[in-house]
């Protein structure tokens, strides 16, 4: 492996996160809170870091192949949220270590799962940077670099086949800067204009950019105990259409502003989509009907919490850990789903459910007719055998990780119900689960231990599986490609 | 589909139904039980009901296909439970009808899941027939039959593949019929040879055949309310070695048979099998050290309960519902592994688990180099790619279906470890799960519809859910071949 471009990159990385501190920095400033310090010292720290590996790693052959696209993808990830707990511990806000980094890789991964007891005690200025790495991580870390910086190598595509969430990752455009730079763009704007949206709906500007970074990456982190249950319904409705919109394939946006509109409106997963998401709301609902005054209101809160867990957001206007049975199974299942390849959302996604659908259809048409040879459509265009054995070994690794993890936290004195929903809030990168770690309470009681093995397991699902273990993997350092 | 020869066969089956309720009849009158009626009355319910079956549906043509194969099987497995729950409702034993059906769906997909309350209150003529199901369902109702009848068609390795469980099912020698007899022969020496062992610590005869057959086809009704808490270390110890005997493919008893040892003990699966009892049994016996008086004790409640779990026969010598989380978490990852493919236990099987990750290592290969080809191989044979695609997508069936009954029996008024061991305690035949449905509890609790969705998962999981699947399609069976 080109060990010395790997920390090369992932030291040049670091002066990203330097820059992105300055919004937190802005924010500190403008409230007049001393946080702005710790901000500063993490700043330079980062820089000093950056500066300092990119020294002794000085690259004579700047080639990179998948290999190091994946460690490149984990380590940054893990840099990141390692530099990025400091200012929380610095200034004493999260005094431990451990509980700083966990919450850090929350934010990255967007998971939205936190230690925290008291959030509104917090200063402004770490809540803002607490919510900006949602946005930094929805879309990706290492794509923002392509997307504003000429990187030291041509081969980016590996980085971001590593990064971007989805069973088959493609370009938009030929060259992968440009792609990058477009997903960035539709990105932007659509944050954009969900800020005007809660605006207008009377937030205040620190409040719609809190809660709209939450959104965009899918996160879930707010700035109220409550989540979002005290804003209005009509906050309420924009939050929820927008956790549906960033749920879905961002390629689809790019084809309706080239004006493809009739490839957007075939997109199986895109209908899939809806009518999961039709289906649950409608379910709930129903469930649901007798804890709220009208069927308006029922309906409300089903549609915002079921999209908040679908599109793995993690926000909340109800205490969903007090509704039925049927309704909580119904969330647990669709944690796991996830929203579109393609999109911020973690989960399986939508994508990789169908594929399995249509590999096991075919499988069972064979079984009938032994001889026969049917091949997988997915989008219109027949599926190849690599993509769909892709799809299905990566759903083994996901469900063997699930119960690895489960075995793992198994130490801790919650229940099966906590313990089984915290591995599939983590590891889907949703948030909240049922029980001790519903939206009304907190990852705050687990153990040290147990809270790195729930880091691992939301970098895990964020950058789905396999940059992590081929980070861990001894061979994958020692080899020559 | 040949709808004639189908149920004409499924007829004849009920044939065998009316001989196999002989042993519970004798049972019956040697210890004067007034149960004998329900029983005989049955036998003719039985024998009337297939010959009427027969009677409507001569088949002119007796050519089969595998979609046949499929309904056969799930069909006389339907008609069994139902005709086999008849004497408990005559004879008041089990009043409710459903509850008779759970029960014998149980007894003959070898889960062991009991309604039963006071199992002791029994009478010794239906504990026998409970335990009996469990044995003529181990190795499969219409492998009996072809072991011993000649059938109508000559196409019964359509019906054997729906029938035995595992990703392959093979023929030990060309005719299919001589196959069925080698397992048969196999089955009734091994399952006389654990009897004399039982009956040698000091078991009476009708004890030791309810043991060894509730071991043999790794099923786990007992006739105690401690299933064998009460025994003595020996009996348990012997009891657990068997377990660990039935868990084994059959096949590779027939290669000893042969003298072929070396293909015997290069078998992957079996030391897979091995390598997953030791550790499971080493990491639990250290975890429950503290709750027993000699390290000895813990390792034989350790080793009687792993073997109990990962065969999926469920018999119990401690309450593994009060161990600590760590080890339960175990037990419920072994539920759902299973033993060998082959064998009389359910759940996944060792030899899918791993198929899986060789599917998985040669996925990771790939990633890093993808124009690689390396082909898996497995028990020294190269898997075909067909092979390694039937295994993830019965994998992707195989979850869903756990979670989809999940979601059927969470109008429940249990708890999420309840719900969610009891799916996994029914779909894999394991029996007892955790919380209300540990090996102190029963099923009793739950509602007449969860009931009959628990008894098709029991189906589901001992037919490895296709032939269901299959008999539940109205395509198939309105299509011709």
């Amino acid at each position: 492996m080109n060990r010395k471009m790997v920390f090369y990159t992932c030291g040049r990385m670091l002066h990203l996160e330097a820059v992105l501190l300055l919004l937190p920095l802005v924010t500190a400033l403008w409230y007049r809170e001393s946080c702005a310090y710790p901000i500063l010292i993490t700043m330079a720290a980062a820089v000093l870091a950056g500066l300092l590996i990119m020294a002794v790693s000085k690259p004579k052959d700047t080639v990179i192949y998948s290999r190091e696209g994946f460690v490149i993808t984990a380590l940054t990830w893990v840099m990141f949220s390692l530099i990025g707990a400091l200012p929380f511990v610095i200034s004493r806000e999260i005094p431990s270590y451990t509980d700083a980094f966990f919450e850090t890789v929350s934010g990255f991964t967007t998971t939205g799962a936190s230690i925290l007891t008291d959030v509104e005690s917090m200063s402004r200025g770490l809540l803002m940077w607490r919510s900006f790495t949602h946005w930094v991580g929805g879309m990706g870390i290492l794509v923002m670099v392509m997307a504003v910086a000429p990187m030291s190598t041509d081969r980016t595509i590996h980085i971001m086949r590593a990064e971007m969430p989805g069973p088959v990752v493609g370009k938009l455009v030929p060259r992968v800067r440009q792609t990058a730079k477009i997903l960035y763009i539709i990105y932007f704007i659509l944050t954009v204009l969900e800020i005007i949206l809660l605006l207008a709906g009377g937030m205040s500007v620190f409040e719609s950019m809190i809660y709209a970074f939450g959104t965009a990456g899918t996160g879930g982190f707010g700035c109220y105990a409550d989540s979002m249950a005290g804003f209005s319904p009509y906050l309420q409705w924009v939050v929820t259409a927008f956790m549906f919109i960033f749920g879905i394939n961002f390629n689809l946006y790019y084809l309706a502003l080239i004006r493809r509109f009739k490839a957007v409106f075939s997109s199986e997963e895109l209908w899939t989509y809806v009518g999961i998401v039709l289906l649950s709301v409608c379910a709930i609902a129903l469930n649901i009907r007798g804890m709220y005054e009208t069927a308006g209101e029922a309906v409300r809160n089903s549609a915002f919490q079921v999209m908040s867990i679908v599109s793995t957001s993690g926000f909340a206007t109800a205490d969903f850990n007090l509704w039925p049975d049927f309704s909580k199974t119904i969330l647990v299942i669709l944690m796991m789903i996830g929203a579109c390849a393609g999109s911020t959302a973690g989960g399986l996604k939508v994508s990789r459910a169908v594929m399995l659908f249509k590999a096991v259809r075919r499988e069972l048409k064979k079984m009938l007719h032994p001889r026969s040879v049917s091949s997988v459509k997915f989008e219109g265009k027949p599926l190849e055998d690599g993509t769909i054995s892709g799809v299905s070994t990566y759903f083994a690794v996901y469900v063997a990780m699930i119960f690895a993890i489960f075995l793992l936290i198994s130490f801790e004195p919650f229940d099966f119900e906590t313990r089984f929903t915290s591995v599939l809030a983590c590891f889907n990168n949703v948030g909240p689960g049922l029980g001790a770690v519903g939206p009304a309470g907190s990852f705050a009681g687990y153990s040290g231990f147990s809270k790195v093995v729930l880091s691992v397991a939301m970098l895990l699902g964020r950058l789905e599986i396999y940059p992590v273990l081929f980070a861990l993997s001894p061979s994958v350092w020692t080899k020559k490609n």
